[in-house]
């Protein structure tokens, strides 16, 4: 590799054989030295899981013009985590994740592989940037959303903030009508899976056994959200924090807990 | 079971057989109805997960005086979920989670199932707390949490605020001189895991394969924070938000990406 271009880091957690990540790696090297490390297979729904009890396996599957790419068998912060520290010969500049097939605005970061390797990505010092397309289909057209990557890209390598510590949840509407307006800085939608469980029984043992099943559905979406900006047309960036307190709170529970607030 | 009892749904991610969960149970029973589902397996690490792609099982594994307790086959959240949505009779008052064998301060959050847990039930409309004794020892000494742990239960379901929103990750301090000497409201502790993986040779491929490694390390705790409490011989009480927008970063963020801001 010729180690004076930047260097980008990508995973996903549709697996590495998946259109999306297909799409992010050809975006993203045309702007620098690619390592890819992605899952073997699809690994929706799992979140900033990490393989603590099991050793990790990797495979480098394709080598050509600066772009590696691995496939692991671990989850997909494992495959980000790979990916900086062992199959990294420099410090990455940036880590990209994606582009998820399905949308992630709102608390479904809390469920996804895409936002969990980005925020992984943070953690480890490294800004980070998940993508998502609102289209679960594997097959889903994700060209729409290139020129807009093409550009997020370019602007965060190009600016002297790149080494500042950032995390971006970017979702596009699919095929809105009229194209993809632009993009908008945005708020987490609020949102909640509608889920239950569909009973079946096991023809042997005639015990239950459980299928999740479930549909995501919006709240009225405020003007300063997410899904707001995806409604109308425009693609959302939410920035991400990494504190999790919840500040206004704080001399509430203290109250409920007769307990002292620091 | 006697439905004008308070409810309480428990889980945690160290296993049904546990002691922490153990614990729990019996502290929890003194003052509810007992529905505990936790997984069949330890599964430390696993965060927000979700089985999508597989079915669930349970296994009813006792039932005496109120008190139900089920292994599954999934994750942490499988757990919590199955409990809220399958073998609870009516909506439970409380989650518990735990109480876990570790840490769960900082950033830690992000990768536990334990936390997994109570952020899910919240999503439920649940009102949920997540416990966790700073030592990751299969027998831990728990005793010193339980009259905490028994009066933020007696608190919790006592006051009229019960069906309040909220969802607190609490960590009680092991041993400290003198005893645990109370309870502080805190705000999340800046930590991170310094981590790296081990490389080993499969005997028969002559491949890699890699172990994670690594250590969480405490950045100073600012006096305000769970560490500090810990530190100081006090149990820690951070209650957590579910909306991840980090507002004070918003119009960086839109200025680096030459994009609106909602």
């Amino acid at each position: 590799m010729n180690n004076t271009r930047p260097l980008i880091v990508i995973s996903n957690d549709d697996g590495v054989s998946a259109n999306g990540i297909k799409t992010l790696i050809d975006v993203a090297k045309n702007h620098a030295d690619i390592v890819a490390v992605a899952p073997d297979t699809e690994r929706s729904g799992q979140a900033h899981s990490v393989t603590v009890i099991n050793p990790l396996k990797a495979r480098l599957i394709s080598d050509t013009e600066g772009v590696k790419i691995y496939s692991c068998n671990g989850t997909p912060v494992d495959s980000v985590k790979l990916g900086i520290k062992i199959f990294s010969d420099r410090t990455p500049d940036l880590v990209l994740s994606g582009i998820n097939h399905g949308s992630n605005v709102g608390n479904n970061v809390f469920y996804s592989g895409t936002m969990g390797i980005a925020i992984e990505a943070l953690f480890e010092g490294v800004p980070s940037i998940g993508f998502s397309l609102c289209n679960h289909s594997a097959d889903a057209d994700f060209s729409e959303t290139v020129p807009f990557i093409d550009s997020i890209i370019k602007n965060v390598l190009s600016a002297d903030k790149l080494y500042k510590q950032f995390c971006l949840n970017v979702n596009f509407p699919y095929k809105p009508e009229g194209g993809i307006k632009g993009m908008k800085v945005c708020s987490m939608s609020e949102g909640i899976w509608k889920e239950s469980y569909e009973e079946r029984i096991i023809p042997t043992t005639k015990k239950p056994y459980y299928w999740i099943t479930g549909v995501y559905e919006d709240h009225e979406p405020l003007p300063d959200t997410e899904q707001y900006a995806i409604n109308n047309g425009y693609g959302s960036i939410m920035p991400i924090s990494i504190d999790l307190t919840h500040r206004a709170v704080k001399g509430e529970v203290a109250e409920l807990l007769k307990a002292e607030c620091l």
